[in-house]
């Protein structure tokens, strides 16, 4: 895909990544790492939960979502640099859920200050194969335009 | 410490997690994994970006702040189980960093459909040291009372 700046962006534009796994034993792993609590960690002991089963922790499925917005979503030039977030986990993420996301651009807004970057939102959705949403996302992305200087940048004041 | 349920909590009350030394090592496994950008993954590539050095992902120092909250913040009895969340990362998290999470309940809610259950709002920074803010969250919870049936339960409605 051809690198995109924030002068090539319009409200409206969409994107949709590839596809992505989650295994049982990735579940586990980063759970020991990141978020160790029964219902991420033990199908047994998941089963007498408010998951009753084995779930991915929410931090984990946005980890995902990111590297297939990295790998697959968005060919930024400058790459994707996030200054906030807000999400959701509407339902669990489980073993086996094959999901993508898919990317909207809800909003561009060029600084005033420093008109070679600017803040864009996205709104995002992660998605199992049956359109089932395991997170919902809006993110606030930093970018710059074609004629940016390349060294280091201030972030402008929204 | 003694586990906490809904009843137990007070808008207000504050809680402090351990440390966490984040290495340069577990940034790169992380951005390789979830975030392969080049600022998250080479220090020589990261030097012209807006970074100016390398970082951790973002979704890497959230997952922290959770490990912290899970085994030395919220002693709650059900687990924490996020329904959403807000964050923003207001400086870069860097190899060496020893961050800590300090917590406030800010908002409780009993359900009134499901008075066995409510949602509670926290707001939690996750700070070096030296007191510089790596994340600023806020995040609502889903939280039982000690009376609440043992079986499934349903996310109410806010």
């Amino acid at each position: 895909m051809e690198s995109l700046w924030l002068e090539d962006l319009n409200v409206g534009d969409r994107f949709r990544t590839e596809e992505y796994e989650i295994t049982r034993e990735e579940i586990l792993a980063f759970a020991g790492q990141y978020d160790p609590q029964p219902f991420h960690l033990d199908e047994t002991a998941a089963t007498d939960t408010f998951f009753q089963g084995l779930a991915a922790s929410g931090w984990h499925t946005a980890a995902i979502t990111m590297r297939l917005i990295v790998t697959s979503g968005l060919p930024f030039a400058t790459g994707i640099i996030g200054a906030g977030v807000e999400l959701t986990w509407p339902t669990p993420t489980r073993p086996g859920d094959i999901v993508h996301a898919e990317i909207t651009v809800t909003e561009i807004k060029v600084s005033r200050s420093q008109p070679d970057r600017g803040f864009i939102t996205v709104a995002y959705d992660t998605l199992t194969r049956s359109g089932q949403v395991r997170q919902r996302t809006t993110a606030t992305l930093l970018m710059f335009t074609r004629t940016s200087p390349t060294g280091p940048a201030e972030v402008p004041q929204r």
